[in-house]
């Protein structure tokens, strides 16, 4: 035993990466964890990749399907990609290796509402999980596991996996014990109950993951750091983003629809979420709270300064200074960040109780508010839809954000017509790009264009969406969302030929 | 007073429809009761057009902005529209006057998720509500109101609405009386409680409608039938297209997924609804339970022969004969029938926990699962999404059902890619046309749409389907969701061209 294996019975199951790895078969279904490059397994996915490799020179077919929370790294997805080692991934991505054989049509990805992965697994809509590979921080003496910086769909993966595999990661901090709060309330129907949560800061499960010892084959014991890259201060694109949308909270807040507290404030990761953060903190904001995926850096900053006062996630994902920020004031932090199951932090019941403001990322959006989140020209996958669908639908606010323009101008964000559709106009509520905010509720389709023409788009296209629009509209085969069917996708086609959407 | 008018007060505020539409004025936002052809005003309305016709020959401008449940009827919504006096109209509507004007460019619709409508209103983002006119069957002596054949958003219309218009209908069954569940537990975040229904059966709330009577201007008597129309014998296809689904359902409970009680059915209304409910019938299942929208005449059968154990909707739309029926048994069916307001019957949270088997119709299906609810030619509106987005979103099971073909032929009900999207590649499992069966869950783009093509498709356009996806995958620009975006609407621009999408 260990300081962190404190069970004798699992202690007696240490095993190398590769001896890890040597329960994995062909063709299995393989369950794993990780979030947002947090709390991911870092030996026995490199191990695995390695035996692949091994049996694919010696002419042995061997490839796994492969489900996560969401996004890992390179030591997971992008070792098995290398060895074209996965014949399924779901329910999300953003390796380059990954993404890459996705496109190429040599490896089958599954893009999936994060909400929905735990209970479609439960439901049996996947098959049987073969195998759980589960990264956590400790084994606690009776058997119950310490999670690691993600909890994503672990409890999931370790109540209905054959085999358990675990690697037990010594470089996690000691302090996340106790953070977590793992729900065992969920059934299926006809047997759920109300899940009881009220507030965003609200324990309501357990800090402890359970497992059967008897179906765990192997524990691997590990010292290595999460993926997290360093916080990058916000650009100037992304300052006017988050500008345009402060400006509307502070005219909700006016108007009497959002309170001097908002409401609990659900961000995607990067850049730009980074600068609606910041801007918070210089907007004089107090006690806010996040019901959120991800705790990135900038959260600890407003956590530190009073501008939020809690944050639940499903993922810690910090960098290697905000590791220290976290390590210098555990007993400060872990008073105020909560961690829960994604099919928790991503619950419709629970995010349209508690009325997020649901601020997301786009690719491109078109005339009248339909939002694509996933899809380069229609047909390039470039992430997942995430959790962007369940807080977007569900929330009280709908916020798509992105700079007006891509690839140096190339790429207007505002298309005639969105050449993958994630986000219907039935779910999009306001559009901000580095020109403006389109504030679209209440508003019909044509209503709807006229606002993201002047708000929204880039003067360089602003034109041409004009002229679109209004030959639609005078010429169109309908006049309720009007379109030139065979214009409507021509400046993606443009784009893929050309290598620019200008005319 | 009379028998359906026991409150002193409100008595006293009887008025002839001329009068009572007085109280509207140009520009007001009036929310009306009515849910498919069930429980809408029908007098007041066509007072209201009679006025605006009189301005409008007198060169005055009056219009309204005008919500309600869902789709009305001639009285309400074709008399409106005759006379141009709607701007705007929200969240759903099937009537052909409304419906020609919308795509003609002459009246603004906003198309909303059922589930929307009430909270959104409350949040401020459809403006002011200045008048409420609301069908109820009486109005009792505390002053307290029996709802009529529909729920819909009254509740949410009577506590916001500035003045309340009622009608009073003679014609609505005394038995309604007892047979509504009206919850009034909802509130505003961050003050949201768990709902507590757990069973479709389950009571929460109270059976009558609460109204300040000071905001009451006016109580017109009615006794008109609602607009329902006879129910129809489902024909060939349709019952082929129920055959499919009810295969299906027997292989998912041989699986284990489901159990001889399957779990709670949602399904549309029309031929196709009918026919899965006679297949059900036919099937031998028994104690079933609907958690749905609408209660049609097929459904009282189905309760008659305990083939239905309880239906939960939030409108009773019957035809004549079907309203001979409930009459003459109304004890029988009082006991197996609530009705609950729109914010309940679609609610997100309570759909996903009770796990309804969603069956919804669509206007169109591409390759890869996305489905289009709501526009011909993307950009002419049909109908609206309605309830379909609630169900499929959060429901055990989500199904999409249609004929593979339309217009004689011309039109094919699977295309290469959708010209709108209502719901998305993650929110659509399984495809049925009157040719098969198509299967989605655990598939990735690719996968589905070799599904699609063999299963969904019409042999006449499948050979054309199968090109468009080999030289997509073979070609396109990625091969993730492979497209020829130059190609992709190509189908539906032939059609607005020559009338038919055949090559």
């Amino acid at each position: 035993m260990t300081q962190r294996i404190r069970h004798p019975g699992l202690a007696g199951k240490l095993a190398t990466a590769a001896g890890a790895a040597a329960h994995i078969r062909p063709g299995d279904t393989v369950a794993m964890s990780g979030f947002t490059g947090a709390g991911y397994p870092k030996a026995v996915p490199q191990a695995l990749a390695e035996r692949m490799e091994r049996a694919h020179a010696a002419g042995d077919p061997f490839r796994v399907k492969v489900l996560t929370g969401a996004s890992t790294a390179p030591e997971l997805d992008g070792a098995l990609a290398k060895v074209d080692g996965m014949e399924l991934r779901m329910p999300y991505q953003s390796d380059p290796e990954v993404r890459s054989r996705i496109n190429a049509g040599r490896l089958e990805y599954i893009d999936i509402h994060l909400s929905h992965v735990a209970q479609h697994t439960w439901f049996g809509f996947f098959g049987d999980i073969d195998v759980a590979l589960v990264e956590v921080s400790a084994i606690n003496e009776d058997g119950t596991l310490v999670p690691s910086s993600s909890v994503g769909n672990n409890k999931t993966w370790l109540e209905l996996a054959d085999r358990v595999i675990l690697e037990v990661n010594r470089w996690q901090p000691d302090a996340l014990d106790g953070m977590h709060d793992i729900y065992y309330g969920t059934a299926l129907p006809p047997d759920r109950q109300p899940i009881p949560l009220v507030r965003a800061d609200q324990r309501i499960g357990e800090p402890y993951l359970r497992v059967d010892p008897a179906k765990v084959v192997a524990v691997v014991e590990t010292d290595a750091p999460d993926r997290n890259s360093a916080f990058s201060a916000p650009d100037e694109s992304s300052r006017r983003i988050a500008g345009h949308l402060l400006e509307f909270l502070a005219h909700e807040r006016r108007k009497g629809r959002l309170g001097d507290r908002l409401l609990p404030l659900q961000s995607g990761v990067g850049n730009i979420a980074n600068a609606v953060l910041a801007g918070l903190a210089e907007g004089g904001y107090r006690d806010l709270e996040a019901y959120t995926e991800v705790i990135q850096d900038g959260m600890l900053r407003l956590l530190r300064d009073g501008v939020l006062r809690m944050a639940s996630a499903t993922s810690f994902s910090l960098s290697p200074d905000g590791i220290a920020e976290f390590n210098d004031n555990v007993d400060f932090y872990r008073e105020r960040i909560l961690l829960r199951p994604q099919e928790i932090s991503n619950h419709p019941e629970l995010i349209r109780r508690l009325g997020c403001i649901a601020m997301n990322g786009m690719i491109e959006a078109d005339l009248y508010g339909n939002v694509n989140s996933t899809h380069v020209a229609g047909s390039r996958i470039m992430n997942g839809i995430g959790g962007s669908g369940d807080f977007a639908r569900n929330g009280y606010l709908s916020v798509f954000l992105a700079p007006s323009l891509a690839k140096g101008g190339a790429i207007s964000t505002i298309v005639p017509m969105a050449s993958h559709v994630d986000h219907t106009e039935h779910d999009v509520m306001v559009l901000v790009t580095d020109q403006g905010l389109a504030d679209l509720r209440g508003l019909s389709p044509k209503q709807r264009a006229r606002q993201v023409i002047a708000h929204c788009a880039h003067p360089d296209y602003r034109p041409m969406l004009q002229d679109y629009f209004e030959r639609a509209s005078a010429e169109g085969f309908g006049r309720h969302t009007p379109h030139l069917l065979g214009e409507a996708l021509s400046w993606h086609q443009r784009f893929i030929e050309t290598g620019s959407m200008r005319g």
